[in-house]
């Protein structure tokens, strides 16, 4: 049995099952204190009312004669395409047509996908810390990326240079998990290194629906020459709660070709239509639905409930002096360990003083060895308690 | 911009765009004689009653905080594993464990992605004609498959040789397109086969909801030796009307492993762990309610009437004394073209004569040139029509 042994170099991650262990072993010892999680990565809100009704809608009309869908276009309803496409030309001026836009089960699966698309051979560069699938998946094609630190002397937006030419370059805005954004100037310099070195960005737009400051982009078709070289991944999870729904979509532009005129386009949509049936209609309806103004009305809602946690943690942090970056226009804050301890260290001083579980930087690549990060994902109350008791630290210090 | 070249050697399949065209070229010709589509390879019965039910119930959960969930485990709902564990045991005596299971959008998915695990030099062996998916995701990997011939010679059914062996080699039982399904001796042979050359048996189970005949296998872990050597692919498709719901598993025993320990189960694991987020949470529980005694039971009359059309063609072919395989455990009929015609040229025929559309088994590979397939997916009513139609083509004759 001849089998890929990039899988047997792959590090076991360890990261969420130790915290689970060590989070574990102190709400043992220590029952009376209840444990506060702001290491969530995943949405607590409920679905809105209106993708509710629109799936059992669909699920109606599944289970009657007259109105049954069997297999669906392997890229999606022509509905869902166009009510994306118009989104985007509503929210920030891009325009989009419907059919460059392909409709799947999640970014995740799409980030993951899509390499199948480029030569094994072909080279990547990607941030570090970093969203550990763009890593895995390419250490299983047996790559070796090349990665660009953010650090505090960068502001934690490294810029482009010679070191990190590659033929495939990931960029996440906002980041993951640094939750810092690139401005538009910022962008158009990796568009520009992009298009110079024949580069293709896969830009992860998953959290483009927490920006707020109207200086910043939501979507990389916002620059110039973008249309030439790169792939936007975006995702329904975080902007409507859909990480139990599974729903997302990818955005590869009709003018993205290569020098010798090859659409990658084509080559996404073979790929989709040959390795994939579609994503369940009854999920794609409800995806639809939240573009309606019901719909659009219900997400701004949910985005601030997790908006106002996030502000409630800066608050926070500011009173403690501890340096943070993020937060502003992203449920992640990455919290620089106080006199730069360690993220292991600095987990085990917050969980025993506290009992708020964070994630350690360090999981997301060695840049993050000093850090930590907190969401915004758990709900208000938890959120409150647990700034509350980081405040109490103040007082712990003085006596 | 390095892309897989592989893509631009795939040959393009015109064969439905084709089949479609020639359709509406003679309905503009003959807007009198109403076309029936026997061609059909999806389902067109609506979801059982008690699926839509959990689906709906589902939604529900998903539209209020208490009852939410946001990501699932990738690898399934362990109350679906199980369910499906438990009707492994029940309908073929096969014991799996629930965690030997893992769910996924569907057999279509499952079976391009399970390339994922094998080195890219390893070789490849399936039949034809054969379902086109596992051609085409082999030669994006630039990979030139072996093929054993299903002909008239061998009742369609080719056994293994010394000419296809390969790392990995792929069976569909019951057969798409043939319709014809290995008994276990048959099996037997392939499974023996695959262990003396150490290759790994892809089995696509999507049709074994089909099988009436009760010394005919439905699972491959009925043979002794295959939990060493096979993965089973299944799918809630044609089972239960889910082509356009979605949901699938595969079965990597927990045995199958290389000569140096590899598991394969492992590896699969974490393949859809790193490039997959799991199934949305309402089809799974829509999956998990066909598991439920009234699910079981609309399932039965649901394959009952495909059953039913199927029956109906075959007798018909029966009284034209045309050649065929297939239909007594498949919705599938392989026809053998009369006066062993071109498949296209048949094709025209039957448009022509009858207006009944079917399906050139050119389009299956070299070995479907004489051959076509008709399908019981299409209603009763017009499947009883098209036979009449057939019957039809005897007084035409003899006038």
């Amino acid at each position: 049995m001849r089998i890929n042994r990039n899988y047997l170099q792959l590090p076991e991650n360890y990261l969420f099952s130790e915290v689970a262990k060590r989070t574990r072993e102190f709400q043992a010892h220590h029952p009376e204190m209840p444990i506060i999680k702001l290491s969530i990565g995943d949405v607590s809100r409920p679905l809105p009312a209106v993708v509710v009704q629109a799936m059992k809608q669909a699920c109606s009309e599944m289970g009657a004669s007259k109105t049954f869908r069997g297999y669906g276009p392997e890229i999606g309803y022509p509905w869902l395409r166009t009510a994306i496409a118009d989104f985007y030309q509503k929210q920030c001026g891009v325009k989009l047509e419907a059919d460059e836009i392909i409709i799947s089960d999640g970014a995740k699966s799409d980030l993951s996908n899509l390499l199948d698309i480029f030569d094994p051979q072909a080279t990547v560069a990607m941030c570090d810390p970093v969203y550990p699938v763009y890593l895995d998946t390419n250490l299983m094609l047996g790559r070796r990326p090349k990665f660009f630190r953010a650090t505090n002397a960068n502001n934690f937006l490294p810029m482009p240079n010679e070191s990190v030419v590659a033929d495939i370059i990931y960029l996440c805005n906002p980041s993951n998990p640094t939750g810092v954004c690139y401005n538009r100037a910022q962008l158009q310099q990796w568009v520009d290194f992009a298009r110079e070195h024949g580069s293709v960005i896969l830009y992860d737009a998953a959290y483009a629906c927490f920006v707020r400051e109207p200086e910043l982009p939501r979507s990389i078709y916002e620059i110039d020459g973008a249309r030439e070289c790169a792939i936007e991944i975006c995702s329904f999870s975080k902007m409507a709660g859909f990480t139990g729904v599974r729903c997302g979509y990818t955005v590869v532009p009709k003018s993205l070709v290569t020098a010798d005129g090859v659409s990658l386009h084509q080559l996404w949509q073979r790929r989709q239509s040959t390795k994939f049936n579609g994503v369940s209609y009854i999920v794609q309806r409800g995806a639809a639905a939240i573009f309606t103004e019901q719909g659009l009305t219900a997400v701004a809602k949910h985005l601030a409930y997790y908006q106002r946690n996030v502000q409630m943690i800066c608050q926070t942090l500011d009173k403690l002096h501890w340096s943070y970056v993020g937060g502003k226009n992203s449920p992640y804050v990455w919290v620089r360990c106080p006199g730069m301890r360690g993220a292991w260290e600095f987990f085990d001083f917050l969980l025993r003083e506290t009992g708020i579980v964070c994630t350690p930087g360090i999981g997301f690549g060695t840049a993050g060895e000093n850090y930590i990060r907190l969401t915004g994902f758990n709900s208000y109350a938890n959120t409150r308690a647990a700034c509350r008791r980081l405040l109490d630290l103040r007082q712990k210090k003085k006596r």
